[in-house]
């Protein structure tokens, strides 16, 4: 019953899942000794990781027959160097599994897919794609393989989020321990869910909400402009990475929508050679930078169940339509 | 006895107090209520803050007449403007004193003097300062007034360094305590002890000795390789702060030393315009660019004694020789 939608038939289930640890690259069909694995990379992704793995095992039971595939958001990123795989911390980390794994891996595989589609050769060089959603995180790529990303261990690195701190000052985590008494627990659910956006600002995790009330509010601009500081801080790291900037793609709830945020991003680059046409960024069009813009600055849907399904499909032998 | 060296009068006592916390931004000679405030900032720094009161209380009980001068390395950095010095967390963290403070601040104000002597007006631009020490940080000047820096709330943020982790993924340091059950006085330890290169390396905490074992060491090499890739990033982080970059200026022990270093960092940095002069660098020369370099590039020795002595003497109304 399950395996059938009408005149349909359900050739396999696509589950985005989070974390494949040092091990899992490509999609993989999941069987009990995948799934135990998998398991073991809880402690990885201790907020995503459970869930898809509940459902996978759910429908193994359900129905055995149908392959459960696999796609993981750390897998694009295995193209990383070893030097930004590396976490400042003692050797035995490295070895334990404490690396930088990154995440969003889905939507910066379908980028560089539907970038070589649209703009050719010219999305090959150093291109820097900013995922900004709920979650967020950028991606610097050349030749449309990942070479560095900026959320690394855990989804809390990196950016500043709707409610996530994103890359701290660990004396910070330990002040509010040793100093402010804060249990283990207290601690990650302030950096999870009660900082970033929603935690400067007291009002919202949704830039729409903020920008509507920004006027009058110190707290809503503050929110805002550190949330566009350390945007603009991380694309000039990325952009030291690459040596320089060709692309820059905006993706994701935010970076899709969002034309008053790109154009308060975008205004800190000129030095990058980025310089926007206000009226292609208004209307969200593809390519949004001025004919003089050095950089090419486009804006671009993401699509992570589409590349779960193609790369299902590859794998299982069917053909995705 | 102690205000007294042969024939020389000693007038007052400057003393380096890495932390003036929220309230003060110029030295200040110390009296008891002043000395309160100073105690009440050790869970700031709890590794340097409480030594350097024990001198200042030790002298003032010891020789009452003699001013006692506190002169802070948070100082320089009270112009930072309210986003580069707010944290990614709640918004009550920042009232409760969890700010980016800043540090090396007497380091960057010699700078500041050195500089403006020695360059004049072309100092006053987009200048970055790398101190590069067992502690290093960057700072961002504009005007020679600092407007970033990368060395935050804590002595453990910003860059890898000897033995300190540098910013870190958050996520890192709960999982080394929830799944790997470090005690939190563990986990300080780790950080500020035992990562960075010494941890990386398990070889030593001295570039110097890394360059010397790097051949045939993979630790060694990835060592190094992520304590350039990390400034280099925060180079281009502040760059994208400046809105580009004219000078850039090495200081501090290895900053002042190591020109092997040095090129390491310039070559990733030829996008914003450095360029070496290969002889000059070598010789560790005021100026170690070439004539077609874009960005000036300068070693300059610090002298963090210097300020003190100097703020200390206009403070008490006496020349400093």
């Amino acid at each position: 019953m399950l395996a059938r939608l009408g005149s349909h038939h359900i050739a396999a289930v696509a589950h985005r899942v989070v974390h494949g640890g040092a091990k899992y690259f490509d999609p993989v069909r999941v069987d009990a000794a995948v799934l135990a694995d998998l398991k073991a990379y809880i402690p990885l992704a201790p907020l995503h990781q459970p869930f898809a793995l509940e459902a996978i095992e759910a429908l193994l039971a359900t129905a055995p027959g149908l392959p459960q595939v696999a796609c993981f958001d750390t897998a694009f990123h295995h193209t990383l160097p070893d030097v930004e795989k590396m976490l400042p911390l003692p050797y035995g980390a490295w070895e334990r599994g404490l690396r930088r794994y990154g995440f969003h891996g889905l939507s910066y595989e379908f980028m560089s897919v539907a970038l070589a589609e649209r703009y050719g050769d010219a999305a090959r060089g150093r291109t820097i794609v900013a995922h900004l959603g709920s979650g967020a995180s950028l991606c610097a790529l050349q030749g449309l393989r990942s070479v560095a990303t900026t959320m690394g261990f855990s989804a809390l690195d990196g950016l500043m989020m709707g409610t996530r701190c994103g890359a701290l000052d660990p004396g910070a985590v330990l002040y509010l321990m040793e100093i402010e008494k804060l249990t283990l627990e207290q601690v990650g659910h302030v950096l999870y869910h009660e900082s970033g956006l929603l935690g400067l600002s007291g009002v919202s995790s949704d830039p729409r909400v903020l920008l509507q009330q920004e006027a009058g509010n110190e707290r809503v601009q503050a929110a805002l402009a550190l949330y566009v500081r350390r945007i603009v801080r991380e694309i000039g790291a990325m952009a030291a990475v690459l040596g320089g900037l060709d692309m820059l793609v905006f993706t994701a709830g935010i970076g899709e929508h969002n034309a008053v945020l790109r154009e308060r991003i975008c205004r800190e680059l000129a030095f990058l050679g980025v310089d926007l046409q206000a009226d292609a960024n208004a209307t969200h069009a593809p390519r949004i930078s001025s004919a003089a813009s050095r950089v090419t600055v486009a804006v671009e849907p993401t699509n992570e169940e589409w590349v779960a399904a193609w790369r299902t499909a590859s794998l299982i032998g069917r053909p995705c339509h």
